[in-house]
C-alpha cells in the first residue's frame, strides 16, 4: 500500500503530533472544568488561558481581546451576528464580498432576511476585493464591513490594511474571516487595525472543533451562544480544555514556523506551477499569480471544466487527495463555485476548478508524485469528456 | 502525594479510557473532512455518522434526528432561539422553570429582551416542577415548553413524560435540557414523547466541546450558527471528528453500564447520606430523597450556610473536589443559588449548599475517604464562623 498524499489542507489539515502531544495530558487522567474553584478546576483554567495567550501572541493582541469559540464559523456568526443585533435591523447596513466563505455569506442572507441590509462587494477577474468598491458602499449607517484575509478557493490575498482604513475613516467596524489566512500569512490586529478577525484551529494543524474571534477591546457584542457566562458572558459553554490547548500550541507553532513555512510552500506550489504549464498547456492558474496564499493553487483545465470531481476522484483512485474547490460542503459538489461566478468566469467553467493546497506535512516528494500522475489524469479524462459532449 | 478525589461528576467528568481509545486513531494521524470528496473526507463522514447512531441508540432516537452541536449549552440555545424566531416575537410565549440552568435561563432572558414573553414555573421546596402549573401557564402563543430533566445544583429529577404530555395535548412542542441526565436516566424520546432534547458529552465521560440536540423530525428551526449547512443546515462549521467519536463511544458506553452504574451510584451516595445524618445531625439534604439523579447529594449544614466556599476549599486542600452549587460558573461564586431561591430558601441558606456528584470512577474507597473527612472538615469551620458572626 503507498503512503495517501494529502493536497487539500485547505479543507482541513493533519493534526500536527507536537500539537497531540501538548493535548495528551487532557486526554490521559488530566481534566477539569475552568469553571470549578477545586484545584482541577484551577489546573483548567490555566491551561485555557495559556492558550488565550499563545493565540494572542500569534496576532499581536492581547489575551483578554480573544473568544474561544468551537469553530471559525461560529467566530464569523458571532461577529457578524453579534455586531448587528446591537442596532435595530432598519439601522444596520453590512458591507461584505461576494467571494466570502458560506460562515459569512449564510449569515448576511440570514441578517438581511431579518431586516439588515447588506452590500455584498464585487471582485475582479484576480478575485480581489477593489478597495474603490468600499469606498463606494459605505453609508451612514453601515456598521461593519466584513471581507475575508485571503480566498478559500482561490487562495487571493485581500488588501484588509487598506479596507480596514478605509472602514475606520467612515466610523465603521471592520472584521475579517482569517480562518485561511491565519498561520499562513503575518497577520497582525494592531498594525492592521482589525476590529474583529475569525479563525479556526484545523486549518492550522491544531484540532478541529475550536475557533476563536479577536474583538478588539471596547467592541460591544450580543453574544450568540447564552449561558454560564464563559468567556466574558460571549460565549457561554464549558471550555474544551484539550481542544483550546491544542489550539494553543498550534498557533505558537504557526507563529515561530510561519516565515520558513511560507517560502517553502510558495517554491512547492511554484515548481507544480512551472512543471503543468510546459506539460499541459491548456491548464491556467485561477486568480492572482502572486498575491495568493503560499502553497494555494486554483487550476482550470480549459475545455474540461466539467470533469473537475472526476478528475479529484481519478486522483484520490491514485491515493492524492485535492478539492474541486467549488464548494466547501459536498452537498454542493459539482455547482458552480460562487467565487469563481463572481470572478466572471461562466456557470460551465465556474464548475471546473482543481485545489491544491499544500501544508506543513507536504514536502518534495509528494509534489513529485503529484506531477508524475497528474497530467496523465487529465489527459485521460479527455476522450470520455468529448464522448459525453457527443452523446 | 496522595491521588486527588473527584466528586463534582456534574461540573464536568473524567475522560473515559475507552473512550479516549476510540478518538485516539483521529488525534495520531487520521484525520479528514467530512465534507471532503476524498477517501479522507469519506472516512471521516463515516466516523461522524457512527457516532450518530450511537447517540441515537442511547435515546432511542432516528439518527437523522441529532444535530452535533460544540457544548449543551449550544444545544440549549438552538433549541430555544431556533424554535422562538421560527415565529414573530409577540406571537412567541416561551414556558420554562425557575430552576433551569442558565445556558436556558440566559436564553430566555435573551429572547424576552427581544419580545418574546416566558414565563418561569415554579417548583415546590422538593425542586420539583409541578405538572398542575404548567396546566395553568398555556396560551394559545405558547410555541415551546422546556424543562430540564434533572436540575444540576439538587439533582431533582424532573416529570419530563407528564409535562410533555400536557404540553402536546395543548399542541406545543417540548424540549428538555437533559444535560444532567443523559447517561445517568434511562431516556427513551419516542417513549416520552419529547420533541427537543440537549445533552453534553463531558456530562458522560466523553470529551468537552462536543454536544448533540435531538429534534424530532418534521421539528423545524431557524440555525443559529450558519454557513456551509452541515448537520441538514442546521448547524454549520466542519465537524470535530475526534470529539464526536468520543462522543458516540461514551454514548455507547452509557447505553451498555447505565442500569447497573444507576444502582451502584444509588448505593455509594445512600452511604454518604446515612453516615453523615449519624455524624453530623445539623446536615440536611437539599431536594427529594428519592427523586434524585444517582451519586447526586445537594447537602446543606445548618447555621453554617455561609461557609460552603471555605468547605469546599477546605476539602480541596485534603484532596477531594466537591461543588458548592451554588452556580454553575466561577464568578458567581458565593450569589445565592437562584435554584435554592426558586424552592423557597432565604437568600443566606440558598448561598450554601455543598454538591457531591459521584461518578463512574468513584467507589467505596473514595466515599471512605470523603466520610473520613467531611465531618471534621465541617467542624472546623465553626469557631471561625461563629468568631466572624462576632466581629
Amino acid at each position: 500500500m503507498i503512503d495517501r498524499i494529502y493536497l487539500d489542507n485547505a479543507a482541513t489539515t493533519p493534526l500536527d503530533p507536537i500539537v497531540a502531544e501538548a493535548m495528551q495530558p487532557w486526554l490521559e487522567g488530566r481534566f477539569g472544568n475552568p469553571s470549578s474553584l477545586h484545584a482541577s478546576g484551577r489546573l483548567a483554567r490555566e491551561a485555557v488561558e495559556q492558550a488565550r495567550h499563545q493565540v494572542a501572541a500569534l496576532l499581536n493582541a492581547d489575551p483578554g481581546e480573544l473568544v474561544f469559540t468551537g469553530s471559525g464559523t461560529e467566530a464569523d456568526n458571532l461577529a457578524l451576528v453579534g455586531v448587528a443585533e446591537s442596532f435595530a435591523p432598519g439601522d444596520c447596513h453590512l458591507v461584505t464580498s461576494r467571494i466570502e466563505h458560506p460562515a459569512v455569506l449564510s449569515t448576511c442572507s440570514y441578517l438581511a432576511r431579518r431586516g439588515v441590509e447588506v452590500t455584498f462587494l464585487p471582485v475582479g477577474a484576480d478575485g480581489i476585493v477593489d478597495p474603490a468598491a468600499l469606498q463606494g458602499s459605505l453609508r451612514q449607517t453601515t456598521r461593519l464591513v466584513s471581507v475575508m484575509a485571503a480566498n478559500n478557493v482561490t487562495g487571493a490575498v485581500q488588501p484588509i490594511t487598506e479596507l480596514a482604513r478605509i472602514a475606520h475613516e467612515h466610523g465603521t467596524l471592520f472584521h475579517t474571516d482569517a480562518v485561511q489566512a491565519v498561520g499562513k500569512l503575518p497577520l497582525d490586529v494592531l498594525a492592521q487595525s482589525i476590529d474583529l478577525l475569525s479563525l479556526s484551529a484545523h486549518k492550522l494543524n491544531g484540532p478541529q472543533g475550536v475557533g476563536a474571534l479577536f474583538l478588539r477591546k471596547g467592541v460591544e457584542l450580543e453574544p450568540l451562544v447564552h449561558g454560564g457566562g464563559q468567556e466574558r458572558g460571549l460565549r457561554s459553554g464549558t471550555e474544551n480544555v484539550s481542544g483550546l490547548v491544542g489550539l494553543g500550541r498550534a498557533a505558537e507553532l504557526a507563529r515561530v514556523t510561519l516565515a520558513e513555512e511560507n517560502a517553502r510552500l510558495v517554491l512547492l506550489a511554484e515548481r507544480i506551477l512551472t512543471d503543468l504549464a510546459s506539460r499541459l498547456p491548456h491548464a491556467y492558474l485561477i486568480g492572482d499569480r502572486y498575491r495568493r496564499l503560499p502553497g494555494h493553487l486554483c487550476l482550470g483545465f480549459q475545455g474540461q471544466e466539467g470533469e473537475a470531481i472526476r478528475l479529484l476522484l481519478t486522483l484520490d483512485d491514485l491515493g492524492i487527495a485535492v478539492s474541486t474547490g467549488s464548494a466547501c460542503s459536498a452537498q454542493h459538489a459539482g455547482e458552480p463555485s460562487s467565487v469563481l461566478v463572481a470572478m466572471g468566469f461562466d456557470p460551465v467553467r465556474a464548475r471546473g476548478s482543481l485545489r491544491i493546497t499544500l501544508g506543513r506535512f507536504n514536502n518534495d516528494a509528494d509534489v513529485c508524485r503529484l506531477l508524475e500522475v497528474l497530467p496523465e489524469a487529465v489527459e485521460s479524462l479527455r476522450p470520455i469528456t468529448s464522448h459525453l459532449a457527443m452523446t
